[in-house]
This record gives C-alpha cells, sequence and structure tokens, in this order.
C-alpha cells in the first residue's frame, strides 16, 4: 500500500494533480495541511473527530496541520447544507467558544505538528474595499448552483448576500496560510474549492482538497450536528459518552468504526461474525471514550455499564457535585434545581418533565413532584434519571 | 398650483409621507436634497440635466442641494439598467473623471446651496466588517426581482457578487449624509428605496424618493448614455452641442424642451402651432448652449448655423488649435494626425474613414488620401468635414 491509498482511506473525494500525490507519497518537504473549524457551539463534536482524525494521519506522516479556528467566519455563519438563514454570533459569544477548542483538538491532533491561527488575526485588520475586491470573485449564478441554495431560492426562504460571501472568506483562509492541502467535511467541497480558485488567482500553486464522510448522527437519520442535537461532544462525561455510544443502533456502529477508528473491512467482517453485537459496541464505545479520556476511564464506564445493566445495581462511579459549591449557603432546595444543577439535562424544562414521567428517583425512591422541597442531606444523595443516568450530590 | 405639484412637474414616481409634503409646500425647515452622481465618465451629459433640473429647482425654494460624487461607487460600477458586468475603474481614472464633475455640475445647480461630498470620504476608513454587516441587509432573492438582474441571471450573463453589494452601499450614502428626499433617474428607483430602508433601519426618518424620466438619445431609441454614445455632454464646444441639438428628430425635440427646459404643455402646443419645426430645434440649441455657455455663445452659434445652411458659407466661429501646441517642433504631419488632433473625431481611424469617403476638404478642397503629407503652414488652414463641421489649424 502506498501512503497515498492509506490518506484515501475512508475520504470521499480527493481533487490533486501528480505533484500532490508525489509529496504524500514520497515526504521530502511538509505539506502544510489545513483544516478550518468554526467555533460556532462551545463543543467539537465526533462528526469533527472523522475529519481531525485524517489531519492526524497527515502528522503521522511528518506533515505540518494548520488549524484554522475560524473565529471570524463563524461570526457570519457558514452557510453550506443549511436550510434557513443562521442567526449571527457575537463577538463575544465566539470568542467564548473558540476559547475551549484547541484543548478538544489536542484530543486528537498531535501539539507539536499543528500550527494555530484565527481568522480573526487577518480579517480584522482589512478594508471594506478588500471586502469588495474579494466579492468580485464569484458570481450569483455559480452561488446558485449550489444544492442548499438553490433549494432555498426555489423554495423562498432567505437567503442574506452575506452568505454568499462566506465561501470566498473562508476560502481567503487557504490564500493567507498558503496551504498545499485542505480537509473537511464533503459539504465543505464547495467551500474548499472556491479556497483553491482563489490561491490560483493570487499566483499560488492551489491546493489539493480532501472531503471525508459525514458522520451520521445518534438518531441514525441526520448528519451529527450541534443544532441537530443529535451529537457526541469531546467534552461529554464520560459516562455519558459510553451511554450516547451504547445507544446507537447496531448498523451505524460500523460506520463509527471506519471513521472514527479507521478500522478495516476486513477487521469488521471479523467482528460480525466472531462477537455479539452488544459487544462489539461496548468495545466500539470503550475504544472512544479511551480516546478522548485515558483507557483506566473507560475501563471503568465499561465495568459501570455490565454492573449497572447486568445486574441492576447502582454504579460506583457517577458525575458528583457538591451542595456547597451550587447552593452555597443555602439549606433548602427545589428538585428541579437539584437535577439542573449537575448540568446533565438539556434545560431545567427538560428536567422538569422527566419528574413528571416518573423517571426519576431520589435515593432509589420515585419522585414526581417537581417543585418539591428538599432540604440539604447528611448523606450522600443518589439521583437517578430513567435507567441509565445516575449522580451524587454531595453535602 | 402648490409648490408640491411644481416638483411633481416632469416626474415619474413620487414615494413621500404627508410630512414631506407638507415641509415642501410650507417650507420653513430646509430640505435636505441627495442626489448621488458616479464618475464614470469624464463627462456629464444632457441625461444628468434632467435631475440637475429637479434639484436646482428644489434650491431655488430655498433647500439644501447635496450633491454626492460617487468616487466610491464608482470603482464598483452601478449594474442598473445594466445587461453585462460593468469593467471595474481604477481610483486614478474615477478622481481623473470626479475632478471635473463639479464645474459641470454648477452650471445647473446654485453653488451657495449646495454641499458636496465624494463618498469616498466614508467608504475609505471602513472596515471588512462594515462591509459584512451592510451585505446581511438584504437577500438574494429581493436583489433578483429587479428586473436587470433576472434578465441577466435567466440569460446566463455573469453577474458578480460585487453588483449585489452596489444598492446597498448607494443606499448606505443616504444613512451618512441624512437626507430627507433623493432624486434619481427612474432606473435609481430600487437603489434609493434601498437607501430608505437603511436609513429607517438606522431609526432615521426614511427619506422620500423622487424618479425623473429617463432622456432619450441621439438616436431617439436608447436612454442617453456615454456607454451608448448617443450623448450630448456638459462639455461639448457650443458648435457641436448646438449641431447635435439640431440633428434629433422632431419627436423627440419636444421631449427636450420638456424634460431639459421644463416648458410646460400649453407652451408646447403653441409653439407647434405657430412656428416651422426648423426653428423650434433652432429656439431649443439656443436655449440649452445659452444655459451651459452664456446667451452671446448661443447667438453666435445660431447666425453661424444660418449663415452655414442658409448660404453654405464658411463660418466666422469654428473651434481652432495652434500647430505648436499638438506637434510642437514637427514641420510636417500626416492628414489623419491633423484631424484628429481637433479632437472633433471619434478616432483617428473614423477620421481616415471620412478622408477615403470624400468628406474632408482643406481649404476648400476635397482630400482623399488620408496619409497625404502636410506641411506647418504660414497662413490659418479651414478643415471641412461634411457639411457642417469647421475647423481651423492655426500656425
Amino acid at each position: 500500500m502506498s501512503l497515498l491509498n492509506d490518506i484515501q482511506t475512508g475520504t470521499e473525494t480527493l481533487i490533486a494533480d501528480d505533484r500532490f500525490k508525489d509529496r504524500v507519497n514520497y515526504p521530502q518537504k511538509k505539506l502544510r495541511v489545513k483544516l478550518g473549524v468554526d467555533p460556532t457551539r462551545p463543543d467539537l463534536t465526533f462528526g469533527h473527530m472523522v475529519v481531525l482524525n485524517k489531519l492526524r494521519q497527515f502528522q503521522d506522516m511528518g506533515h505540518q496541520g494548520i488549524l484554522i479556528i475560524g473565529d471570524y467566519t463563524a461570526m457570519i455563519g457558514d452557510p453550506a447544507g443549511r436550510s434557513v438563514l443562521r442567526p449571527s454570533l457575537s463577538k463575544e459569544e465566539v470568542q467564548k467558544n473558540a476559547e475551549t477548542y484547541l484543548d478538544q483538538a489536542y484530543k486528537i491532533l498531535d501539539r507539536n505538528r499543528t500550527e494555530v491561527h484565527r481568522n480573526s488575526q487577518w480579517f480584522e485588520s482589512m478594508s471594506f474595499e478588500e471586502c469588495l475586491n474579494l466579492s468580485r470573485r464569484m458570481t450569483v449564478a455559480r452561488m446558485l448552483e449550489r444544492d442548499d441554495f438553490s433549494k432555498r431560492y426555489r423554495g423562498n426562504i432567505p437567503i442574506s448576500i452575506v452568505e454568499f460571501l462566506y465561501p470566498l472568506i473562508q476560502g481567503y483562509d487557504s490564500v493567507m496560510i498558503k496551504s498545499d492541502v485542505e480537509l473537511g467535511g464533503s459539504d465543505q467541497l464547495f467551500n474548499m474549492l472556491v479556497g483553491r480558485k482563489l490561491q490560483e488567482e493570487q499566483g499560488l500553486i492551489p491546493q489539493a482538497v480532501i472531503t471525508t464522510p459525514l458522520l451520521v448522527g445518534l438518531d441514525g437519520e441526520k448528519k451529527m450536528s450541534k443544532s441537530s442535537n443529535n451529537y457526541i461532544a469531546f467534552n461529554d462525561p464520560p459516562q455519558e459518552m459510553f451511554g450516547k455510544i451504547m445507544s446507537i443502533n447496531d448498523d451505524l456502529m460500523w460506520d463509527y468504526y471506519r471513521l472514527l477508528l479507521s478500522t478495516k473491512d476486513d477487521e469488521i467482517d471479523q467482528m460480525k461474525k466472531e462477537n455479539h453485537p452488544m459487544e462489539n459496541k461496548k468495545h466500539l464505545a470503550k475504544s472512544l471514550v479511551s480516546q478522548l479520556y485515558n483507557p483506566e476511564i473507560s475501563q471503568y464506564q465499561l465495568d459501570n455499564w455490565n454492573a449497572v445493566f447486568s445486574k441492576n445495581q447502582v454504579p460506583n462511579a457517577m458525575p458528583e457535585y457538591f451542595w456547597e459549591d451550587r447552593f452555597s449557603s443555602k439549606t433548602q432546595c427545589v428538585l428541579t434545581d437539584l437535577l439542573s444543577a449537575s448540568n446533565l439535562f438539556a434545560s431545567k424544562g427538560a428536567a422538569k418533565r422527566l419528574v413528571q414521567q416518573g423517571a426519576i428517583k431520589v435515593n432509589g425512591v420515585k419522585i414526581i413532584d417537581p417543585n418539591s422541597i428538599w432540604e440539604k442531606p447528611v448523606e450522600p444523595m443518589v439521583i437517578q434519571s430513567g435507567k441509565r443516568l445516575f449522580f451524587r450530590v454531595i453535602p
């Protein structure tokens, strides 16, 4: 197998000339490999992991990773694949989100082979005129050829002109950092080709473009994304991450093996033959939690899982918080506040509904009044939601 | 007649609320009346005169004229009414054109009631981000509703994204100068409505909008414009201006009376009844040359016209140039260079063709060799092209 074959494994599209292919197969000069991520939400998800893994693969071959934190582009909002106008984010929201991105990315990337740029670095000092000059370099018709835009246009769903500028601005990053190759999900193909065009017009060698498939989310239907709320975040606590992976259906599991663990097809065939699906899924969950945390934590989660589901016990390990930290000197607290302080529920409203549905137990007793008042306990309290979610409140 | 009626005479569209109408009829506080002109070519034409007259009418009622020299917008190029992408102009070309605009505009406007702004004043210091923010304020669909854009889109004629930004940028001028009313040709209606919208979003009272009809050019068919080469320029020499006006057809003449001289319909009816069309046209030509130059010059042109056409004489007044100024120390010159140095021909090629067609006489003798060589004369030389065009070369 050539190195190029390795790089192409698990990708969808490769647009490159022979010169690029030679540089992959016979690495003498480092390639500059670009990956741009817009911090539109605070978390990276397993959807990002697909392309981060590909970048890591380049790094392991000795190449230079260039991570663009799109703090400027995030304020515009990438319209790719969108069916509605995205609300614009404020500078403050974006910067807050950007802060945590790097730590998350280094769970996959090789820190020593990663160069990091925020694209506000160049765009903030650019002028009105430079924006006009960029906008001159693309036609309306070319933009409306894009599937997502043409659907919205035909469906009378507003497209703001700023959305037509996004691909140009994203593409300009490639001019600034002189990338030799750009990686992205398959919904980024158009944007990355604009980068290629802008580089060429600027007299640079146009970047190669590699797309990876989009990971399907927990619902088994839509692309994993924060806005569809079908995602696993890098920052999910280990127990939650383990549980979410265990919840995906048996077919989808193999996509996750392929895209997140780069498992080869023959290994997959073998696993299918030799193991029960539940065992294969536990192995997937354990491997991924191990990658995002460490082997000890993932073993612990596996043991817990086995304990809860095999013997219907209360697990040993569970998230916990201290009463003092959340409620300081208060001596009483309403149940929904106790629940929402764990950060394990989507919202206070969601927690309330779970109580009303009879899904919540406190120290093993079902409680159905969300407004019931609880004294600060003397012993740790164990709170359970449904079958799998446990946490502890420590006095 | 109310003042508002006077203002509406000779206009096509008035978009305004009652408050504006009151301020026209009972002028206590000056209205700020905006007119924007992009210096895309060095000359103002009689097409501009229609709307300049309207602005002058406001000034005569005591209001403040605001003339925007669109030196920034000219670099983008107004796509209104265009069927193809306009080539972009350099800063240098635009500034060169802008320099002469003011002197030309003051042939119509009241200098003491005119405030002048170049829109580069505000746009040059604006940032990339402000451009994005503007572009957020309009949708693609709204732009493609415009007749000119939709025709180009359906006809697969490229529309650059920068052309979608033009109306926003032009409209932003209204925000900057806080105009109460904007004047423009009927092809400017969309742009001026964008100005209204931007003002409103910015918390200002939206400007009234008044459009004037487009003047048809010398060809009797197309809108007068520099790009169609069917225009009369403010800077045309008096003889040329007089001749061009005399060349328009008898029907079109009345539009010129109405739009350029604000002649009322009953006066027109009377002139039609009482005078021969040729007399009416001479009166039009004399009035307009008088307005752009002065009564003496226009009388002189009329006398010359009568002399040439009634008696087939050489006119007394004609353009002239000095041999020294054009050819410095040269003692000989080719005929086409002699002709083109007068600046009275569209190009050297056009002059050459006229010679070959037998239209050129030198001192009364027809010359058909465009390459014939002429010595620096001792006496002034009279050169004649066709029946009407004469000029003199002075040794």
